[in-house]
């Protein structure tokens, strides 16, 4: 099945920055097969895109699906309240239907915002793969693993849980061509030191990557110090944590030298801006950090700390608090920012025939519309690239194809019904506070 | 004429935070005549807003609405580049008519995003007040003074200025209900001081607010220091320029005191987030000008600083900004910011019966769109206020009345041809860069 998306301004976010402005991109099956000026070869199917952008799907690099249930229900408050008083009460009552119910929410609530890619790292790990695999996105799932009492009757020990998770792993990555997995010890403070490692020596014999929180808090950086074991990064370097594929959440308080370990172990990092702004937990040295060489993609985080899974507002925020942060407006671009939402992005999750619109790349794109005041004037290619940092919005997206497959038209998701999926994530929520509650 | 927005969630906005989750709002010509539960009284009309947060619409404190022509003009550079090389070249090549294509591109753009009323400081002031006439908004028009080489061609002396503008006031002061007028000196630092003291004299003689940006940068607070002043709101205050009405825009380097001779004056400030993240000026102490009872509203800016004119995005990031520099996640609260955006931004600019759904107060209200998973789960009235600020965007704003009149329908704007509009500034943006050319 060969499709052709044409006469669109194609925005490849490769190398280049190469832009076609009247350009066409053919689909097979699950690759691109050509993106570039007008094509002459033949195809079964024909889309129109003139007007619009035709670009990589956005790649969210960090979230918890399951957490869209509790939206809301945890702004403007300490990290200690958000957890302790608001969160952890509901999460251990949560069912697997409850977060299928929300993970599916999360996932139509990307899509509609050009989402064609997203990690997730949480428990129940079933219903998120059939989360995505009903909604059609492309998902790498990594099951949390972690050591805390109150989890302990529902996950067993962390080697049981551990166990569990690989058994998981090697039953659904690659099913589909759109499910990849991998484990997801949950923190350096979640769990003991050495079976960080231990983890970490199972996910490189099963060449699975790691997906992990790092150094998101001060407290957490000060923490860890106090223990003198000096840097979370060094420790987890000296445990070989990072001989296989990494991917780093936050990475807000990295220590001198720290960067230069995770550019030496090809680390992603997946930055949150938004979610790290809002809990008041620092800016991630994004700028170093990209100048460093270290491939950095862009996260949502979960909705309880964002509270939407809108990755246009992490590519319009990450350059502002870059830029102030620095007092130089110079800093982290608009370019630099859309390669973390796709090239950069995708080598960050070690997913690296995603976020290119180039032959052999996935057919994982999305088209935005131009008919929009917030989209004019434009002056040539760099116009374009500047307005979809700064100026576009979930608003514009129009169609979306994951793997090949159409799963947005108009704006419109069309593999779920939208409002039974709400109504869905509605009673779920509403079910587990009454469950808290009783 | 009696118009009846039936059976929606009603998010007064009031100083309680009233909210009426199944309520009416009754429109009476230009005024709310009523906004509680169910209303039995008689009407003319009804919309039902069904599935839909009824609210007021939103107050854009700060912009300079021809400057959307500069969109993506001026990325990522340093402020002198953006102003020297990319905007002053433009700005003096202008004609009225570009100016007028520009505002009403930007005004287009506001009434999507649900903005009812911004104030708008530029040159061109026939173009600004004929775009907010023919687009339907309710606009603060504060034509700019200011004394530089390159523009005493165009403007001739700011006495020479001056007394135009007083006589554009009077004309237009008022008109339709929704025009409202005031002097616009640029900047202390583009003006005389004694200059500046004068116009403050003229404008509290006529009754007329004054807006002006006030320390933006840091090298502006520290060039003023260097001349001897002192802090430039303490040598302001010395001119007798806060004895009247005034909107400040930006106060990101106040200094010590400031706040205080800002809050005994009654002084409006226009807090600009994104503009002065994304240009690294700073972030503006809200925190603290809301803790001293200080009117704070939040603007926009130009489109070439920010780039869109998305009050959606500010009421998002303001928080975000100052929770990150606090780091303190319990700052700036989703009521405080949404309260910026309405009531209080009423205040700051000097209209306060703007900004709340209550009897008497003016017909400016939107509608909100609840079907869409960002909205999800709602677990009462908090959580429509935080999902306001947190969640929703402009593509949920479904329907617009500015001073009693319908101006947006299905998140059309039903006042202006937007295809017409967006290829009338895009050829004006094209007209002014060859013109420039040459």
């Amino acid at each position: 099945m060969r499709t052709l998306l044409s006469g669109g301004v194609v925005v490849t976010c490769d190398q280049n920055w190469t832009v076609y402005t009247d350009g066409d991109v053919v689909l097979e099956d699950d690759l691109i097969l050509y993106a570039g000026p007008r094509y002459d070869g033949e195809y079964d199917a024909r889309v129109s895109a003139a007007g619009r952008i035709v670009m990589p799907g956005l790649i969210n690099a960090h979230t918890h699906t399951p957490m869209t249930l509790f939206r809301g229900l945890a702004d403007d408050v300490a990290l200690r309240v958000f957890l302790e008083e608001r969160v952890w009460p509901r999460e251990i009552k949560l069912t697997n239907a409850d977060a299928y119910a929300g993970s599916v929410l999360a996932a139509t609530e990307m899509l509609k915002a050009g989402v064609t890619t997203y990690v997730d790292m949480y428990f129940f790990e079933d219903a998120l793969v059939q989360a995505a695999l009903d909604t059609g996105l492309r998902a790498v799932v990594t099951p949390g693993i972690l050591e805390a009492p109150v989890w302990q009757p529902i996950l067993g020990t962390w080697e049981q849980r551990t166990a569990r998770v690989l058994a998981f792993c090697r039953q659904w990555d690659g099913h589909d061509g759109r499910i990849h997995t991998g484990l997801g010890p949950h923190a350096p403070y979640t769990l003991p030191l050495p079976a960080l490692g231990e983890i970490a020596v199972e996910a490189q014999r099963a060449g699975l990557p790691l997906h992990i929180h790092l150094v998101e808090t001060r407290e957490e950086r000060e923490a860890f110090a106090e223990r003198g074991l000096g840097s979370t990064v060094s420790a987890l370097e000296q445990l070989g944590v990072f001989e296989g594929a990494v991917l780093a959440a936050h990475c807000v308080w990295l220590d001198d030298g720290d960067a230069e370990v995770l550019r030496h172990h090809r680390v992603g990092v997946a930055h949150c801006p938004i979610s790290n702004a809002k809990l008041g937990a620092g800016i991630a040295p994004a700028v170093a950090l990209l100048a460093a060489g270290i491939p950095v993609g862009l996260g949502t985080d979960g909705a309880a700390t964002n509270n939407s899974l809108d990755l246009w507002e992490e590519l319009k925020v990450a350059p502002l608090l870059s830029k102030v942060a620095a007092s130089d407006p110079t800093v982290l671009s608009a370019l630099q920012a859309l390669a973390m939402a796709t090239r950069l992005g995708a080598m960050a999750i070690h997913q690296p025939r995603l976020g290119v619109l180039a032959e052999g790349y996935k057919a994982d794109v999305l088209t935005l519309r131009l008919d929009d005041p917030a989209m004019v004037p434009l002056f040539g290619e760099q116009t374009y690239m500047d307005h979809l940092v700064y100026a576009a919005g979930r608003s514009l997206v129009d169609a979306v194809w994951v793997n090949g497959r159409q799963v947005v038209r108009n704006g419109m998701v069309l593999t779920v019904d939208e409002e039974a999926t709400r109504h869905a994530a509605q009673r779920a929520a509403e079910a587990v506070s009454e469950r808290v509650a009783r």
